[in-house]
């Protein structure tokens, strides 16, 4: 089996595919999971998320499907029109049962569309759910796990390589991989960068987060295997630009 | 000023940038100027390099301008039309007096087309030109120095990440600097891989090189500042595709 770590989303995935963005998209996903929320469906663009909850009348009025919630944001800061940030603290304190919530963020949904496009099984993998999401690929995989780190607007971020790092780990403990240079980079940080907070601490976009407010997100974000949730994407999909995630 | 470690090139390069391809074309680089080369003469394709030797006259025979060598690779194996491969072992065993080596190489050439695009000073480094080229850096960056890692087919490469380590630890060695996530991955990668050596003959394309019966090529790139002499993007360019490095 190979275990392949691209640092910055590639493509041309063939087998199961785990998409890491833990500052904060795919650590919010599994906080909307397990706050009841039916499936994440993650857009393309804004625009998209927008049309699917917001629907004009016969009489030109916007009428709004109250099955859908809208949860993103740009840049850490959230998304006019948008009912949730892009926050895991946020999204631990509601209750989602019976929503769907629809996510559209900086980095985070284009690398799980990029990784779909090719893709066999699209898992969303993150610190929280690391040991689930690791264990899941292992018995989805056929002949490659790749892990593939989101970063912020095409450059490389510390928090998703050390991540990979961590799922790197315990992939290695589950059975024998031929790994790639991408991987050895991020077991080297994470045996060597101290614990999740502090190389989630160290980061450039830990540090920027934590600047807006909104250091508890990465403290939440921080915390290693605390959920067996694991969003993966479903076999059939629906409307254009759109993935349905649902909990596995 | 800042320091900004790029794993794979980006673009956007608006002072002085490092390009790093160790394995093995800013290594070889250095072995040319030492071997007397007047000039490094990097093209964006290998037509545009035998289009520089090769004319045709008015007879149809092709005629070659003795003033040019043409060295390269791909995927490691020589180019077929040129005169050498992209081996700084037998650059070394060469003299190049009063010629100029044109250069054409699977990554290391682009990301020197990329830098140059809009970086104001463009550099070649590498292992054995480490502290020169951090020491030239240095004397020329106003606000930024940008280490431009080249990988390999657009995915990152241990050996560049670990050398722009060792470029990044001269550099804090010779001021304040404020760093980004690359900068921080590169140099946890130099801290914690071993020597050059070690690092080199563990990353995917150290092992490939290795098998290729070239070895020696790994050996050579993994000395450290054995050289002063940094291949320099000359002020003026000349032709449409190609770069023109000297020894600076
Ligand atoms: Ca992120
Ligand atoms: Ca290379
Ligand atoms: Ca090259």
């Amino acid at each position: 089996m190979k275990l392949r770590v691209d640092l910055l989303p590639h493509g041309g995935y063939s087998d199961t595919v785990l998409v890491v963005d833990i500052l904060r998209a795919t650590t919010t996903a599994v906080a909307y999971l397990e706050r009841g929320a039916s499936a994440l469906l993650l857009t393309r663009s804004p625009d998209v998320a927008l049309a699917l909850r917001d629907t004009t009348n016969a009489e030109g009025d916007t009428v709004r499907n109250e099955r859908y919630l809208l949860g993103g944001e740009r840049g850490g800061l959230p998304i006019p029109g948008f009912d949730f940030g892009n926050s895991p603290v946020e999204a631990a304190g509601q209750n989602f049962t019976q929503r769907e919530v629809v996510m559209n963020t900086t980095n985070g949904t284009g690398a799980a569309h990029i990784a779909a496009t090719s893709g066999k099984h699209v898992l969303l993998a993150s610190l929280v759910n690391a040991h689930a999401a690791a264990r899941r690929a292992r018995a989805l995989a056929v002949e490659e796990i790749a892990i593939v780190c989101a970063g912020t607007d095409e450059r490389v971020s510390l928090e998703d390589v050390y991540a990979a790092g961590v799922l790197a780990e315990y992939l290695l403990a589950m059975g024998e991989f031929t790994i790639d240079d991408g991987a050895r980079i991020a077991l080297t940080l994470r045996r060597n960068l101290g614990n999740p907070l502090e190389a989630l601490s160290s980061s450039s976009h830990g540090v920027y987060l934590e600047r807006l407010g909104l250091g508890d997100d990465v403290r939440w974000a921080a915390r290693i295997s605390e959920s067996t949730i694991v969003p993966t994407l479903e076999a059939q999909q629906g409307r254009e630009g759109v993935l349905r995630f649902v909990a596995g």
